[in-house]
């Protein structure tokens, strides 16, 4: 029987677009099955069109089956690659709502919303008020383990880190967390000058706060090439666009700090000390400030949904004119030589194909980083292949610093967040505000909490909170 | 060969007469030898002078010796008491260095200073711009390391945790940390008008954030008897003075978040939920607002000087008269009846006399407390005896929520202090400020510290640190 792949929240295009392309590229992967689910028809219509058209544009003809039912969509899967994100009726996407809930936030003297924190400053990763998502991430994985319990489910849409650990502590699903963050080393290799194929590399921590804990080239320390950089380029560094902060003033100043370079969101995830307003982000992170500011940030957004407006576009055009070709029309989408960095095919493709291969994921600690929790979710360099998920021992070992002071008060709001979640105990949110460096009064911290549960899409997680 | 017990810091006059007397009362330890030391030679003179004849008085006619000299003191010693906090020329006592660096704290948008800090709001716990103190504290057992190094060390000045960790950390001394707190647990009896000798309980935690993790009186659940009485009383409750706050409104607040009583300074060292301003605090701990703001701390201290020049001048009228009889001028000062409630001359006599005590002492973890990290100072119920300290295991064990809300957070910080001691870098302390919930900016974080440092009691900080 042939495998069966299942896409979540298939309804995002270009997303699944993306791993539709990977899976195409991957020849032994080309006979499996393929499954879209998105509870959005006419985008899930307009995926499953595209999906099928591009991969028969790059020779691949691959097998997809659609439908809004999530058991349907789970009959027979091998693999569940969720990257859905709560949304409620009325709403474009689950973003038009995180805005929301930041602006009640900021009315109530929270830059940024509650749910931006120190350690995790990343605008739509959301953990204190995200009951809808974090109870349909659960819900979808308690479906997995009543339909298809030997699956894998690659969990993708974040919180990552909070999701995949609450997954993992309530259910009996192999979840293993995604995130493409690791592959910023790519940026600071760039930056560098040196080949990224020579190379040796390790990147390690929690999802978000993962950190060059290895890095040579050919026979040298990296951290000298990474040194003399600082010293020659550092101070005229400037910014490409907004998403571009590798080696910003904010990532120089966490590698001086905690004795190793930030990699990926890393870098956006610092304390307050480079997030307390637009103009302290300009300074630590370039001219646009990084991604996570009220300017960069909407029109990011706008630009997601541009993106997936003309998608849904070219999907109609394409029932009408079935010649028309997505890699000549859109080739910055549909691309016809592929490079997603995205981690997903490449991890099915071992398991099934014992195609060996190596990936930074998000798995049980197990021992693998020393003296933090066993049992959390921790993002680490692992090596696949049929027999299942290999993690490279650590080497060098994260420093002290970066345990004691990022790691371990990073895990401790993980912990919190999923505990008030978990137990319904509105007091566990008001505790984790009581703690947050805007806060000035109880008072200030009830009246968040109550606008939040006020809003018309949070009825549920009022309800399941009194 | 007689033992020798050793007073550092003994011209705190009356912390070194209340252990006195302990001593008195304690015939097997009659024979003892002790040394006070101190570095004011009116002060030890005074206490040498009121230590004799107390101890003359009560029957026991203890053999003391006196010196302003470390080493002279420490030899031959086999246990010291270490009541010593640092203060600087001119400065009448340590206390007074700790109030100029809150006002200057103050300046800047740190209420109570930047000492005060979550988990740790006992007014002169001071771990973060202590370092005159913790100096002296750690130089002091590196005398004992090199003049008597079988010699037990009895660190009991504050702050307790932080000093009894460094010293574990750096040298090879038997140190062991001291405090009273754990008797608030009489109080708490007291209040719930049972008898105290028929309780069973328990506490555990760190010093200064102990909970009442076993309360069983006769064969009832304490914790019944508890919630009867916040049902029935609670609402009245008043504070009798301002150290009354066992069971005040913040006390069990944070008995029904974390699910067990904090114990004696636990009660005060919540988070700023408890804290904010003088207002919030009368509202949590009463009409005084607990002990740790600006109108009841200064008075305290007064207090405590005018004790203290009191003291001096009994000193010295009792040289021109020696048929003054103390019991009978000061007896709230020298007592006949003793029951001081500090565990160290009962901890000597066991380790001397085989004189079996239950105790509450901080000490290395070691496993007793699980989930927590083995080589941490906790502060737990022991039972001495000759061969040694041997903790009780812990039933119940901690709730999660103290372990993962409070006790983590709190030995974190523990960690980031003794760092930026340790490796004198002062970003460390920087970061420690970022964190914390007054700080507005970078700037504030950076000109507080500078004027800390520019203090002119802190210039070997300052030194050090640069």
């Amino acid at each position: 029987m042939s495998k069966k792949i299942v896409f979540i929240g298939a309804g995002s295009v270009r997303y699944t677009i993306k791993l539709i392309g990977d899976l195409a590229k991957t020849c032994e992967l080309n006979n499996v099955d393929i499954g879209l689910m998105d509870i959005d028809e006419e985008r899930l219509r307009a995926t499953h069109i595209l999906a099928e058209k591009y991969s028969e544009e790059l020779g691949a003809n691959l097998n997809i089956q659609s439908t809004t039912d999530l058991e349907e969509a789970l009959k027979n899967a091998d693999f569940i690659i969720n990257t859905a994100l709560a949304r409620a009726e009325g709403h474009e996407d689950g973003y038009v709502q995180y805005e929301i809930v930041r602006k009640i936030g900021e009315e109530h003297g929270y830059y940024r919303g509650i749910d931006s924190q120190e350690f995790n400053m990343v605008s739509d990763y959301y953990t204190l008020s995200n009951y809808n998502h974090l109870k349909m991430s659960l819900d979808i994985a308690r479906t997995i383990e009543k339909v298809c319990p030997d699956a894998w489910l690659l969990q993708t849409s974040n919180p990552v880190f909070e999701i995949t650990q609450l997954i993992k502590d309530l259910t009996k699903v192999k979840v293993v967390g995604f995130c493409h963050g690791y592959a910023h080393i790519f940026k600071v290799t760039e930056a560098l000058n040196i080949d990224p194929e020579k190379v040796d590399w390790q990147v390690a921590g929690v999802n978000h706060a993962i950190w060059l804990n290895r890095f040579y080239f050919e026979n040298l320390n990296g951290y000298e090439i990474l040194k003399k950089w600082i010293k020659d380029k550092s101070e005229k560094w400037q910014p490409k666009d907004p998403w571009d902060v590798d080696l910003s003033f904010a990532a120089i100043d966490m590698y001086e700090f905690y004795g190793m370079l930030p990699i990926g969101d890393t870098v956006r995830s610092g304390t307050w000390k480079y997030h307390y307003d637009l103009e302290t982000k300009k300074r630590w992170y370039g001219k646009f400030g990084g991604i996570d500011n009220e300017i960069e940030r909407p029109k990011f957004y706008d630009q997601l949904r541009k993106t997936r407006s003309k998608l849904i576009k070219l999907a109609e055009e394409l029932r009408e004119n079935r010649n028309l070709k997505l890699t000549d029309v859109a080739p910055e989408i549909f691309p016809e030589s592929i490079d997603s960095q995205e981690q997903h095919i490449p991890f099915i493709n071992a398991l099934i194909n014992n195609k060996k291969a190596r990936l930074v994921l998000n798995v049980e600690n197990n021992g693998t980083l020393k003296n933090l929790p066993d049992d959390i979710v921790v993002e680490i360099p692992v090596t696949v292949d049929e027999s299942g998920i290999h993690p490279e021992k650590i080497e060098p070992d994260l420093t002290d610093r970066i345990k004691e002071w990022y790691l371990m008060p990073r895990i401790l709001k993980m912990k919190w967040a999923l505990e008030a979640f978990k137990t319904a105990d509105l007091r566990a949110i008001e505790e984790i505000l009581l703690r947050d460096p805007r806060t000035r009064s109880y008072k200030q911290v009830k009246g968040v909490i109550k606008d939040i549960l006020d809003l018309p899409f949070n009825k549920e997680m009022k309800n399941y909170y009194s």
